[in-house]
């Protein structure tokens, strides 16, 4: 038997029902569950997506068997309306709408008033009792039908449009009246003739043959395909299309549309929130032309408004809705957004989907429901959206805070903050010492400018992207961030910037909105109204269920005791990945790093590094006390030593003067060891195969603060020390060497007993291969998929705005692979490092350092491998936790099934 | 039963044989095969490897039967030689020499004259009748076996003989009398007593095991340790030691010693050729503290010398040692060198091995010997080192030339040239195209000078390593090149160059010697006397036997004419990387390509686009003129854009006033296409996915040249377009149908058809991970080894220098990977990439193009993974060849076996 292409609804007999949203597309399938719940839904049917890719499959010809399908469907529908296509005294009308498995709103066509013709429209007219109404209803047929059946430019009737009131002296669409308006259908209907050879179509058979195949091929136009690359939706799911019958909420003041939600989208609260509108079509509503009014008297008291509330003016129907809401809520058990029309005092049921929400709005509707015993806490777990707690982390503008705006540029790094303009790294260092709240604005950053990122409560640059230095530090300290503000021009020698002609002075208030606003970061004048994010309640009762489902440990990526109270806050169990270089770049200390730089001898170089061992050593005392007993994963020296050195002839001049060496021989130092391409230079252990000094005090400053924590406090810390840049097990077992020694003088010189691992970074393709090698040597394995990225897919992050952009937008990657990883490419390497590694050491510990620890996609990829834990900035971490749950609970799913 | 650790050889009873060379080393193992052979070898017996395996097991004790086993054949010597270790009237003294699989020369310690004491020193004086000789053999062994066994200071014992020839105003040892050296003995002994705080082992048996012992340490001297690792010897070989009765070539008149090869190892004629003395010791002749004289007649006619040869002065031993050497080289099939002394008028051989010859010697001697009937061609093939024909490719400086050293640098691409000094790529350019023959001097090179540096005889750098740009490219462009020659100082505005004080000036001829003199590439004044290479004779039969052997093609990585005709002269097959970047180097070019790049639109940048076809297309003519239907794999653009902008703010200015483009502009574009890792960045496809009009372009160039070529010449050229820096299927999918549709363009247009094929670089460890998909878009793979070797491994080339010759030298390395193919890394992506490609496409072509397709390891690699073919240099064509038929002989072997 051939493949059934059409399943109808409503009127009394349904053939599908919401399981069926794959064939039916998600419209498609609510109004079939609606209509089987017996709720009041125009009847009509559903062409599968089956038979959309079958139409594709076959030329864009349609499928054998459509057509006839079709006809008897049309017919069906035709008998349980009472109406028929072309009847002039009680004409059928029909919609007919795209409705895809994945909700893409806009993307593709739609053709409201299919049916129309003179006859009908004048059928329409007398049925209605409105000339005006049924002609209005036919010209705006005509226009749609044109421009998305027949392809026509849309310029032409509104030309027509606009030239007939300008001749009859009429300023809006509403002044026409039915004869004007039969009069601009001869205009269309000419047009359409004169544009594409051919008269207007009157049979609504054709007419509704155009309409299906507008909408199948509208699954292919460019911003459909934009859309589904972007949210992953495949090609091969195809389109469904609904084709109902016309109800009309503009027919008279017994008539109304609206949209309403089961509960409010923006807080949650549980209460019946909607707007509508009297006389009106739906898309009258959503287009903003009038001001639709609440449906409960309750919101239009709180709002005073004046008008009635359908509550008031229709309180039946509204009876109705009230209790059809109930209903589908109960059936779903999840909020619902609605569409209904009212014709003639009627009610019809034209739309219900998941509702979307705020973040707060979720976690309030999941925490509820459960404790309404509509749904168990792992459903309330997987309501949230673990990405969308990124919204609640941070401190917010207040919604109805009035911005002005100095200067826009991209939301690199989310939240707000408020505080006094600085351009000068040191100085916001300084300041916010001093306990003044300070922004650091910038031309672009360097890693020389850490201290003066972390200081600040905000950073602005008006140069790179995304990716760049800025963003990304910024991001992962949890400071909200503004690049690329490109009409922002710093002036640091006058002590200002300029912006769009407005001048900003140093100690000046602004607040950075890292957020974005309509995908904007902002820089505002003055300090904004705030809110600041709620850790108790809802959020807290979500994130027990999810810790209690989650399988996946999850660490924060923290250096600075500021850092990592934040995260522990936020739950993060330890530390897994603490870099030591950001305590290098401290001002107090960067002398004498550079002095070890710059040391021509070993005994030079232990000389340096014994100046700046009591400064680390202060370091983790403070990390191991704030850790309490909870594991901290400490990565020794990893960046090249060119990054600690000045760069420019003057900095260079100042440095060596403050040193007291040759600036030249400073100078010769610092060419000798800039690098091509730094990422892939002479850093991580390299640095310690050639200098093993350096790591040799860095595990002395570890140990020694290890065991002066577990004397103070009796509480053992649990360091892991952790090798960067590592690609063989040679390399690995050389540097071990250097750790464990320095290791054993520590604790033996302190009398402390003291357990530790020693593990690697996977974060080279050859390190991922030797894996099994490697383990020999290694405790743990931290996959570093930041540099993993880089390395297999040849892709410097530094340099990639220039065409990673382009590469996402044309569907060449499907996804930034710096924020969502590669599976395919460097998820092989995952895999292959962590089943090589366990094999080699079945107790290999395994997690994940790279900015993917905080992401959910790669959260899950991650489960699915069997990682111990994922690492993230302070501010990700309940959004790990969150889609750590997810991961453990979709992994659960298939064995349930 | 336990292992047999002693085999004794010589002397009428031998138990091992050259085939035993593992268990017994390269010297035991011939010692044994020569006494077997019944020539007059010094019985003795070896220690195994095994036993010195089992010492190290056994924490540096006597493994156990070890010493039972030696007591036994020292009795079974005494039995031999009729001598007793301390009889005082005739005792037996032994060398004890190591000897391992692989030979280590002077890495290992030797002790001679071993059993000597007070009363067996007496016995030898009076055996000898020479008591001088006795007393001087007794001090030489106190002396060795002190510093060797003992490991006491050398300084000691010299200052004692010194000592005694101030006190007795002596000039040289010479002039020591017995008595003499009986005194100094005295104070030898009193001296070690001091040091070690015992005396000096009189006891031969004693003495015997201290020597072992000394010799089993030595396999771990650190001298050892590194020799090991540069020559990739496992330390699980360990070292045989042979123990062999002493025979003297100073016992007087009737006495000699002397070493010799069975053919000429500088020219490879077959004719005896060697050197001896008259009653001396063998270190005499190595040590040249006594000129030796040639062996036979002719040589001594031939060099005018004076004094008899041993065909002369010793006819017997003469003869009897032409008959043992005409024997040996039946025997081995090879040209020996041999060692041997005369004691007494007793001819002894003391060793043979295949002798050490230059190439030009071991092309003529494998092809002698195959007309001789001693070995087969593929034997043959196998006796050329293919690395050791560099010598012989590239012309050199005369061996009889005095060198007048200017400045000494690495020796970073081989060969010689002479030529005027220029110091600017221009000038070399334009000199060059009058025909001047010139050398490029420079700090440094980028790939802006490419145009000069291909101009240039040789190039000569200040700065920069073995893997810097200019020894690079210089490579690639088989260029002599001296990089890092740090004692030379360029003064451009003088246009002279400085080093050691002495003054050469712009146009000054010089003679660059890249090949090394002792490690050094050297810089000599004026024109230095050459010798050309010779691709006729013995080398064109050995290639010619070495090509019907092979299964791998080579082709060459050439991109001009003059390129290419090298290459085809040495034998390539066609070309496997023809880069095009290096054609928009050109000067009469450069303009055009900027314009492209500074282009702000798309028809601007087709506009200069267009000025840039005429010359890819003439390029392109020329090399398939020359290919003449040999398939030619071209490389689409690949450097970032930045690489062809000027820097400096004053090449800025010029390029802008040339351009006539505000400079302003150039420089800000300049900036933002600069980039951090630009081996990482926009480079590659990624060029063509943001701008593909330039592929457009440089596919038209080619299809339009092929086109004309073949009407021109009637055969057809076989393109093959290859697309860089791919790491995804769809990307080169994108890339294809840009080239697709330039070719099908160009080829109607010209009316021809044509053959072609489209594939891709494995470049990236993404893209070998997905060749299975990529394959379906690709006709071939061509291994990019030297960025996959910087990805994989994260070492960029350029910076690299700082850190791999540590890596190297420390054994964390075995070998540099740029040079030789990271087998366990880089190595299993190949392997990856190879096998899903061809699962996804079984005819896939595949092939290597990095610097690895010239090095014979890498290139047996390839031919295990089943390559198609390999790709290198020019001027390593013939060694490739030669290379891909050792892997094809040695594939064969185990087959065989």
């Amino acid at each position: 038997m051939a493949e059934r292409f059409v399943y109808g609804f409503g009127g009394g007999s349904t053939d599908g029902d919401a399981a069926m949203r794959d064939l039916l597309g998600g419209k498609g399938a609510n109004l079939a569950e609606m209509a089987k719940l017996g709720l009041p839904v125009p009847p009509g049917f559903t062409i599968t997506t089956a038979a959309c890719n079958a139409y594709y499959a076959n030329g864009r010809e349609w499928p054998e068997g459509l057509e006839e399908e079709v006809a008897r469907a049309v017919a069906e529908l035709e008998a349980k309306t009472g109406k028929r296509f072309g009847d002039a005294s009680n004409p059928l009308l029909v919609s007919v709408r795209s409705g895809a498995r994945a909700s893409m709103p806009g993307m593709m066509d739609t053709v409201l008033n299919l049916g129309l013709n003179d006859e009908t429209a004048a059928g329409l007219a007398a049925k209605a009792g409105d000339e005006r109404f049924a002609y209005d209803s036919y010209r705006r047929f005509i226009q749609m039908y044109s421009h998305v059946v027949l392809e026509l430019d849309h310029g032409a009737f509104e030309a027509i449009l606009e030239g007939y009131k300008e001749e009859n002296e009429l300023r809006s669409d509403t002044d026409i009246d039915a004869s004007g308006w039969k009069e601009i259908i001869k205009a269309y209907k000419k047009e359409v003739e004169r544009a594409s050879g051919h008269p207007f179509p009157a049979n609504p058979e054709e007419q509704l043959w155009g309409g299906v195949a507008a909408v199948f091929r509208s699954w292919m136009n460019p911003r459909a395909n934009v859309y589904r690359k972007l949210h992953n939706i495949p090609e091969a799911w195809g389109t469904a299309i609904n084709v109902q019958a016309m109800v009309f909420g503009n027919m008279g003041e017994t008539s109304a549309t609206g949209v309403a939600f089961t509960r409010d989208p923006s807080t949650g609260a549980n209460r019946f929130y909607g707007e509508f509108l009297i006389n009106a079509q739906g898309e009258d509503v959503v287009a903003g032309i009038r001001t639709p009014r609440p449906i409960t008297r309750a919101a239009r008291e709180e709002m005073g408004d004046k008008h009635l509330s359908m509550e008031e003016a229709m309180p039946e129907v509204f009876a109705q809705l009230t209790e059809m809401y109930r209903r589908l809520e109960a059936h779903y058990c999840d909020m619902q957004d609605i569409e209904f029309t009212v014709e003639q005092g009627m009610l019809y049921m034209l739309q219900t989907r998941n509702g979307k929400r705020t973040a707060k709005a979720s976690l309030k509707i999941a925490v509820d429901m459960v404790d309404e015993g509509l749904i168990t806490p792992e459903q309330a777990v997987l309501r949230v959206d673990p990405a969308s707690l990124d919204q609640l982390l941070h401190p917010t503008i207040s919604p109805k805070f009035k911005r002005d705006v100095i200067v826009q540029g991209l939301p690199a790094s989310p939240g707000a903050a408020i505080g006094r303009v600085v351009f000068d790294p040191d100085e916001a260092a300084d300041l916010a010492q001093r306990g003044e709240a300070v922004i650091l604005v910038r031309t672009e950053t360097s890693p020389e400018d850490i201290h003066g990122m972390h200081a600040a409560r905000a950073i602005v640059t008006s140069r790179g992207g995304m990716t760049s230095h800025a963003a990304v530090v910024a991001r992962g300290m949890g400071r909200p961030c503004v690049c690329g503000a490109t009409d922002l021009r710093i002036d640091e020698a006058q002590g200002q910037f300029v912006a769009s002609g407005r001048v900003v002075r140093r100690g000046d208030l602004i607040t950075v909105d890292g957020s974005g606003q309509k995908g904007w970061g902002q820089v505002l004048a003055g300090a904004a109204e705030m809110v600041q994010h709620e850790l108790s309640g809802d959020f807290a009762r979500v994130m027990e269920w999810a810790d209690s489902i989650r399988k996946l440990q999850v660490r924060t990526n923290a250096e600075t005791p500021d850092d990592l109270k934040v995260a522990l806050e936020f739950g993060a169990e330890g530390i897994g990945l603490c870099r030591t270089e950001h305590m290098f770049f401290n001002a107090s200390r960067i002398a004498a790093v550079r002095e070890m730089i710059l040391a021509e001898s070993v005994a030079d170089r232990v000389n340096a590094l014994s100046k700046i061992l009591p400064f680390q050593r202060e370091d983790f005392v403070e990390i191991f006390r704030l850790l309490d007993g909870r594991p901290g994963t400490i990565r020794l020296l990893d960046p090249p030593l060119h990054e600690f050195l000045p760069h420019s002839p003057e900095e260079c001049a100042a440095v060596a003067a403050s040193l007291k060496v040759d600036p030249k021989a400073l100078q010769a130092r610092v060419k000798e060891l800039m690098e091509v391409n730094p990422m892939l230079g002479f850093r991580g252990c390299r640095l310690a195969i050639a200098y093993p000094e350096i790591y040799a005090m860095q595990a002395r400053a570890i140990f020694e603060a290890a065991a002066e924590v577990a004397k103070e406090t009796g509480v053992i810390p649990k360091p892991e020390i952790m090798i960067p840049f590592v690609m063989s097990r040679k390399e690995l077992a050389a540097v071990r060497s250097i750790v464990e020694e320095a290791a054993r003088d520590a604790l033996a010189a302190a009398g402390v007993e003291l357990p530790y691992l020693i593990g690697t970074m996977i974060e080279l393709p050859r390190a991922a291969l030797r894996a099994g090698e490697i383990a020999e040597e290694a405790h743990f394995f931290s996959f570093g998929t930041n540099d993993l990225t880089q390395t297999t897919l040849g892709v410097s992050r530094d340099d990639a705005a220039k065409f990673l952009g382009l590469y996402v937008d044309r569907g060449l990657l499907e996804r930034d692979p710096f924020v969502s990883i590669d599976a395919a490419g460097v998820g092989e390497l995952v895999q292959i490092a962590a089943e090589r590694g366990r094999l080699a050491r079945s107790e290999l510990k395994l997690g994940i350092c790279g900015e993917h620890g905080g992401d959910p996609d790669s959260i899950a990829f991650c489960m699915r491998l069997g990682l111990d834990y994922v690492s993230c900035s302070p501010f990700r971490v309940p959004i790990a936790r969150l889609a750590a749950a997810h991961a453990a609970l979709s992994e659960k799913r298939p064995s349930l099934a």
